[in-house]
């Protein structure tokens, strides 16, 4: 198809669209004229997938082109291209403990990847995004003054589990590699509004049921 | 005590604090001449609060300031001042039906909320903030092509519901009222980055199991 078909099936101007192969966030058609290129349907669906995660993820475009970037880099094996592409995005630095709240923070946190089993970023001084953000988290619940050691955060941790095999079973149904890291993709950063909204909800009702 | 002491003990410059009182965010100290007041223990888990929602929950200051509103109308029942703040927000407009995507996306929700026993907002054309996130986040998913009907969706809708019984647990050990409904406001925004952390870690766990 040409670029006006792309704009027209993906919902994306012809100026976006030629924004995001400039960024490298889509890849290039191939080319037919000095001026005309031709796509296929692999392009639509990495376009719709691009707007998806900028639009309803929230992703920047430098993030999303980091989190595309690890899932196509085809030196990696399948299973680290997938947990590139999931996890994504650069490691930090782990936040400074002289402070007694974060300090208590990451003793919760310690705990609770203890007892999940789970053994992430040990023995370095950088943190995956998610673990920072954790941390960071439970140190403004610590601050508040609210519960949050290892035996409250535990019940989340175990859901967060569940909902992983939730998830990585839709994943493993998509018929490719390539298929399966973009639907990790979308499905870690698209099914975080759909668990948020569905929480809040489930707020409403349980406080219904419960007053 | 006084502005200098609230804002060492709540880490915001008295700038901030001043801000947040024109802007209705902490309630008045007790004036104690034409220049000084006076704040006690209140202001401060409020001022923690209010700050813990905007920089770590990331919402908005007028919306800060409508979910504290509707914590504090006493002309509501205790049921109803909970509700309103872990709601929050004001109602929102019905997505157009007429695009066969969202169509598709409002029965899988409609066939969610039923499996489940929920019956939010039903016979109005008002949603809830987190009723129209849900349909627009199952439209996105729906146009990428991804699985998300009922049948998928169903999975989050009961982890959603067993960690409102988890969440308000939490809240009902506050010892007042009021604090109950603080709790609610924090729990439900801090709680957000938690357990989306939680879940990314928890895919690098079970991708990592799997392959």
């Amino acid at each position: 198809m040409r670029l006006a078909e792309l704009s027209e099936r993906g919902g994306a101007s012809t100026a976006t669209i030629k924004y995001y192969l400039r960024e490298g966030l889509l890849q290039p058609g191939r080319r037919i004229s000095a001026t005309q290129a031709e796509y296929g349907e692999d392009h639509l669906r990495r376009l719709r997938l691009v707007r998806a995660l900028i639009q309803i993820g929230g992703v920047s475009v430098a993030d999303a082109r980091e989190v595309i970037a690890a899932a196509e880099d085809e030196s990696l094996d399948h299973h680290l291209r997938l947990g590139a592409a999931t996890r994504s995005l650069p490691c930090v630095e782990r936040p400074d403990e002289d402070d007694p709240a974060v300090a208590t923070a990451r003793r919760s946190v310690d705990g609770l990847l203890e007892a999940l089993g789970w053994a992430p970023d040990s023995g370095t001084d950088l943190l995956s995004p998610a673990h920072r953000r954790l941390i960071d988290s439970v140190t403004a619940l610590v601050r508040l003054g609210y519960p949050c050691g290892t035996e409250q955060l535990l019940p989340y941790g175990r859901l967060a589990a569940q909902l992983a095999v939730t998830d990585l079973d839709l994943v493993e149904e998509q018929p490719t590699a390539t298929e399966q890291i973009e639907a990790a993709v979308a499905l870690t950063v698209l099914y975080e509004p759909v668990l948020l909204s569905l929480r809040r909800m489930a707020h409403a009702e349980e406080s219904a049921r419960r007053l």
